[in-house]
């Protein structure tokens, strides 16, 4: 079988065996069963338990060899100690997909190092493929499935991750993840091969990489090469420092190297660079629901002028410009601004044309949209971002509430990111707003102008600008 | 009148007058009378408009002459054209402490620099100050007491801004400002008078500036010394690329000046310098509830030892370290953990020690709160970082409810940081958490780093470690 088909084996299962799985339910949010349950999982699930007939009423099977012939994944939840004759077990039984979650092995001691050459070689033996050791396995919210020991939020999600141990990176709310590999110590499946099933997977638009270290080398070159002609790949490599290294190592055994290799190797591959975890949510945030930049142009639409100014700083910093608006459309803004006012121009200061003009709010949305709809129009706009303060909500919210304007503009300019920064915490807007699947709601201006940079960024990297 | 009693009675007045208070109750939310009311403000409040006997059950006055003599601040809303003949009257009767709100002054055309020329010759000669124009003027929570034309959140708190149009960063829930000067284009008033208040108001422990330029360079340099000897400064100066500063020219008149002579003037200062939005709420956050570090040591509790790697990555790029544990602390943390289990140090894996720690998560609560006194009793922690995943709310979120723990913990242990970051939006434990008003939950690991390590850096400014 080779690696592709293994990884469907991995992330596509219609049956799994659960290798050592407790009868306890006290724990019950570390017992993958009862979370398989729980997720509506609708493949096969058989549990080995010598001591059990049936857990949590599934019924268990006393041996590896009594399990049906149909099991496409296996996981072994058994201490370390015994793993590796339960591997050597299942391949002589024709298992070949495994999952390992055990732990202390290469990483640990001497003990645990011979622990693994011991499966590793059981496998190879038997042309088996094993994920881990010291993983939480995969998850695939398309099928509803997940081999983690924690209960997760399962949703389905264009975007897929490669992790080592990304557990903390799984089921919260603004970290989506629809497919999930953690390939933990590596022992055998690595990111080369994870990256190989993620590259022509359909329901996985875009790929992030959360690692510590990547073995062979020259593998991962040539695969991440192939995939970002594809779709982009935002790597978050920790281990940076000397001293993140050294916890690296003995956290998941990984030889990090030199984080200036890493960086040239990104490089070389159109990978972009995560500097960090919420840089990992905005821009995956981002590709997952916007459409590319093809210009540099950012036109904003600011609430008072400081955050204007703040937001063209970003733009410089991040490589991207505030073009200055053609006659026509500061002509048709400007009848909106009270007759004294500052000179119009962008960043536009919705404060300024719309909340003073006539001292009148309920003017507000119309006044709104046809600005909006005047920067989108405008040749050098690439991108609009929207700065929307909080304090609004505080004064009848409703007259500037703009969700169902921007339903109708997101449903009508699918070709431009649309995005927003509500400063302060206006919930109720944001979540009105993030109803729309093609806009993306920024936790600061400069976030948000990072995030449109590398949206600009991967056009680059495709040749599309 | 000195500066500093100028200011009190912009900052603390007793009577405000309101010059040109619109009666209109549409636009509410801009009428600073209705804001005033509804804040509860207890001083008199004097509405002057010559076409009514009273706004909002407040009585009014026909002409600024009949207004009673204890006037402390005179607010002015009349349009620009206006202003300088209602500022020359003002003078004239005895009002010395005056806030223009109009904007289109020197940072717009010509008439508006004669303009502002007619208003500042006035005060020169009556001996009367004006913070303006282009400016929502100011905010004192302490007194229920907000000139801004937006109804804003007012509350009480330490933290105190001097700003150039601040009006976004009020109000919300995690902008916390107990005291607001936004100086606007500085006709008059500048940034070094309103430092010369906050240094010495006793409800103040923390400046922030959010400015585009600065006048009166020795002037600021000489008082910004004299403030960071007793609080910290946190400065967010906009107009840094060419680009922003041409657009806070056109915003607030300023001249900006190079980006580097203000980093220059700042250091000398022992100022410390934002570099975003998300910097001044994490800083503020961190200086005005919690102590100072004294060392550069960090002690990490993270779960799952990734976020772990990560931290000590963002330590070292932030200047901080992650200390060895002594023996002593590593065998009392052993005992909890699973004999297999990684080599036990700085970070502390808490999956690793405690979650797994017999599969049995209801000893969580003892585990964890004995880890972390033996981290807090270590004589290299400076700080203890907590990193918790929310996805354990999904399941029996009890268990992992840590907020009585810490309460007691945060109590017991007041010289030293402890703070949190939870992955994932468990608003329920973070506002238990965040009523403990000497911790601060930080929105990824990265952040609480950064801004722990600012409590080293102002240690070093004052000499302390």
């Amino acid at each position: 079988m080779d690696t592709i088909n293994h990884m469907k084996k991995f992330m596509e299962p219609k049956s799994i065996a659960l290798i050592g799985v407790s009868r306890s339910t006290e724990g019950a949010i570390f017992n993958p069963l009862g979370n398989l349950l729980s997720y509506g999982y609708s493949g096969n699930i058989y549990p080995v338990n010598p001591s059990a007939n049936e857990i949590q009423g599934v019924k268990t099977y006393s041996n590896i060899k009594d399990l049906p012939d149909d099991v496409d994944l296996t996981v072994i939840l058994t201490p370390r100690g015994s793993t590796p004759s339960v591997v050597k077990e299942c391949v002589e039984n024709g298992l070949k997909s495994i999952i390992v979650v055990a732990q202390g092995f290469a990483d640990s001691d001497e003990e645990g190092k011979s622990l693994q050459s011991e499966m590793v070689n059981s496998i190879k033996k038997g042309g088996a493929r094993i994920i881990g050791p010291n993983t939480f396995g995969v998850t695939n919210a398309f099928i509803k499935m997940s081999t983690a020991l924690a209960r997760l939020k399962i949703e389905e999600s264009p975007i897929g991750i490669i992790s080592q141990t990304g557990l903390p990176f799984l089921g919260t709310s603004r970290f989506k993840f629809g497919k999930v590999i953690d390939v933990g110590d590596t022992c055998d499946i690595d990111v080369a091969d994870a990256l190989e099933y993620l590259k022509d997977d359909p329901e996985t638009t875009v790929v992030v990489l959360q690692v510590e270290g990547i073995q062979n080398g020259q593998g991962f070159i040539d695969i991440a090469n192939q995939v970002t002609k594809k779709k982009p790949i935002l790597a978050l490599k920790s281990g940076r420092s000397e001293a993140g290294a050294r916890a690296a190592q003995s956290h998941t055994g990984s030889i990090v190297g030199k984080d200036e290799i890493y960086d040239a190797i990104f490089k070389q591959c159109g990978i972009i660079r995560l500097d960090d975890i919420e840089e990992m949510e905005d821009f995956s945030l981002a590709f997952s629901q916007l459409p590319l930049m093809k210009g540099k142009g950012v036109s904003v639409m600011s609430w008072a002028g400081s955050t204007g100014v703040i937001t063209v700083d970003a733009c410089e910093k991040y490589g991207l410009e505030v073009p200055l608006l053609s006659d026509k459309t500061i002509n048709s803004i400007k009848e909106l601004a009270p007759p004294d006012w500052l000179p119009v121009n962008n960043p536009i200061d919705l404060w300024a044309c719309v909340g003073l003009s006539g001292f009148n709010p309920r003017n507000f949305k119309s006044a709104f949209k046809k600005i909006l709809e005047a920067l989108l129009n405008e040749e050098k706009t690439n991108a609009v971002l929207i700065i929307i303060p909080d304090y609004l909500a505080l004064f009848n919210s409703d007259i500037w509430d703009i969700s169902s304007v921007m339903s109708e503009i997101l449903e009508k300019y699918k070709d431009i990111p649309i995005v927003f920064n509500i400063l302060g915490p206006w919930d109720e807007l944001t979540e009105k707003l993030e109803q729309n699947k093609n806009t993306v709601v920024f936790r600061s201006c400069e976030r948000a102008i990072k995030a449109l940079s590398q949206l600009y960024r991967y056009s680059e990297i495709r040749g599309i600008v």
